[in-house]
């Protein structure tokens, strides 16, 4: 197809016609798709069925002899069953006396582990971050929304940071952090990155490993959420940046989350926290007053279900086999409404939840505000960037793992004609 | 029998021999029971055993067709099902619109609330209380130690307010927040006390209520764990706090807590936060940026066992049941033992998991390690007092809910033995 940017004006113009055909046809249909977040669909969901029921009335104690029904359990109970600890040591690629199984939420992990550097500093702090006149965190961007909000709920500055295709631009990453000793700590999804889909390189995770920071309290955030969220059968290498840290001598310098809220139930999972015996000692300190436990019921309902990680890995290609094609329903759109237009690049991850896809310059918040008057709700256009602030608002991101297939691909058509709206508009503006 | 402050000191020494013999007997024994915690028994945890297998592969879905596998929900999904909202509002006797369904711990919601005041302030606060050169509050003792390790935890200096039979000394409460702004809460466990198992009468809340304090954003802790755990089929009325406030023109001043932890399972239940729509929707605001929601599953799970209020009362009548027995053979025991010695005096609560016992003072800790050398584990002495120090190193709580019957016979005579020789030494000591 004619690349759009070249196109003549008059021939733009007839396009721009049949194009609003087409969205007013759209519009007509009175459709309500919501593509806002990265949720599994019902059938992922049923994978899972089994969790309900794996109990029963009888089946309550842990291998250890632990009543999950009540309070306490090894150590106190308050970091989990020693067999889950053990099996989600090893999906995080951690000793199991580097991990902590929390309750449902990562997302919660991460929050409590910020605050709690807020308010008492990690270990290696001088001072609780809180009490600095400014903390501020890196933030490789097209980002995940809910890690900059949080930020800006703790009152973080957020520095944008590119992310590149084999994760941040490292030169900048290592430039920030020697220099400034109130960048504490950055926002890190190594594996099939939300949104980008990408994976970090060897390289990238030795310098993170490596790098001099001027705060000697600095933190990486490393939130593995993607860790088995392979899509096309091939399992893109992620190095090990606890084991890195370790050899170069910055041990205590990650902190890796993971969950199953997409392996099991979103919302009804597990997380977990892995990172130093030093970190991991100083969060329990903390979390045994927070709290009695963790949900040990939950926790057992999962070692029942899954047993292992062969249990884990084979669930995984379930996944993939409903949800890749919703992936290549979206490339497939995307390619034939929109291929030699020069008007809209995308990745095509191998793993992960979302496509991320770059319109022209200026174009992104228009394109999300008219699909959604069209009736396709997508994530706000900026949301990717610190502060809900897209420099170009240019990115937008597909999650197209909920919607069933077929509204997928009216969802899809929609969004390709308002790219296409809105380049053209744009273009014709700038030939005024 | 003979009050041993007036027996004559042959007659104690005899009394003090026969009660090593006795004591000696009981460490061969090798008894292993563990009275540390306020734990349910395995009988009543079989109360809840539906609670297993209530759910089923086909049923996940909430009143309003929430698949509660997923994200999301009314509102988000943030704060808790329409329906459990529903239920956990007439439990705590406030609207739906002024609770919040938390994870499994209703202690994490307190903690987070105070985190949350230190670093944002709650609503009417000039300063997040994080920021000022001091934050204090009040701890009416005997108390919670939980309550009093989120305040050392979070460097919050605790001032002990003596708690009488009718609740909290309120001319002392009264005098301390009129004159003192840095006074910024209380702890309360205002129906069947932990550990003293008494209620606040209605002159007292209504004095809670109306107080002038000189902090503008004091706050009421009110941790309702006991609300419906009554023992002896008859309800010590409590006065509504939340209505009270509002009646005072004080909405804000109360956060009301509560759980099921001892309805359904301890540590897998349900833990509840309610208060004014004015704090509710602050808590919210900060709680949508720390998690996505809670476990919307384990929430339909207590829906379909409890049905409504009358499903939990019935269900702690049948706690009352298994748990009365166990109270009584504590009273029986100490009046045995102990009746009409003068040096041990306990409450006979009505309800609540607990039993404070005061013995002369100066004995406290040496009760608990002799008892712990005979292999009966307490609370740890000064547990129920901030920083661990109780004054008069006299207070004991007895937790009687978690062993059988027999077993707690016998670390309950092993414990009025312990009472008795260290009342004895020291009775022999001051008479040197």
């Amino acid at each position: 197809m004619a690349d759009l940017k070249t196109s003549d004006t008059s021939a733009l113009k007839v396009n721009q016609s049949e194009l609003w055909q087409r969205y007013n046809e759209f519009k007509a249909k009175n459709l309500k798709l919501d593509m806002t977040r990265g949720r599994p669909c019902a059938e992922q969901l049923d994978l899972s069925l089994g969790l309900l029921d794996c109990l029963g009335q009888k089946d309550y104690k842990a291998a250890d002899g632990t009543d999950c029904r009540n309070y306490g359990g090894a150590g106190g109970g308050v970091d989990g069953l020693p067999e889950i600890k053990e099996l989600f040591a090893r999906y995080l690629e951690v000793e199991p006396e580097e991990i902590i199984i929390g309750g449902n939420s990562s997302l919660a992990l991460m929050y409590d582990l910020i605050v709690r550097a807020m308010l008492h500093g990690v270990p290696g702090s001088a001072t609780p971050w809180g009490r600095l006149p400014k903390v501020k965190f890196l933030c490789p961007s097209p980002g995940y929304d809910r890690h900059f909000a949080i930020c800006e709920d703790l009152g973080i500055e957020m520095i944008t940071v590119t992310l590149n295709d084999d994760g941040p631009d490292m030169d900048e990453v290592e430039r920030l952090v020697a220099g400034d000793d109130s960048i504490k700590g950055i926002w890190c999804v190594p594996r099939y990155s939300n949104p980008t889909g990408i994976t970090f390189s060897d390289e990238i995770v030795d310098r993170f490993a490596q790098m001099k920071t001027k705060a000697p309290d600095f933190r990486i955030l490393w939130d593995n959420a993607y860790a088995v969220h392979h899509l096309n059968g091939r399992i893109e290498p992620l190095k090990n940046l606890l084991t890195a840290c370790k050899d170069a001598g910055n041990p205590d310098r990650v902190f890796i989350f993971g969950s199953t809220s997409k392996i099991s139930f979103a919302g009804a999972g597990i997380a977990v926290i892995g990172s130093s015996a030093t970190n991991i000692n100083w969060f329990r300190k903390h979390l045994g007053v927070q709290t009695i436990g963790p949900d040990k019921l939950n926790q057992l309902r999962h070692i029942r279900f899954f047993s292992n990680m062969d249990g884990i890995m084979a669930q995984m290609q379930k996944h993939a086999a409903i949800i890749k094609p919703k992936f290549e329903m979206v490339f497939e759109i995307l390619e034939s409404e929109l291929g030699g237009k020069n008007i809209a690049f995308y990745n095509k991850p191998n793993g992960g939840y979302f496509i991320s896809l770059n319109t022209m310059d200026g174009c992104a918040k228009k394109v999300v505000a008219m699909a959604a008057e069209a009736g396709v709700a997508l994530t706000k256009a900026g949301a990717t960037y610190p502060y809900g602030n897209d420099p170009w608002d240019r990115n937008i991101r597909i999650a197209p793992t909920m919607p069933p297939l077929a509204e997928l691909k009216q969802a899809m058509e929609l969004v390709a004609i308002c790219i296409q709206l809105a380049s053209i508009d744009k273009l014709l503006e700038s030939r005024i």
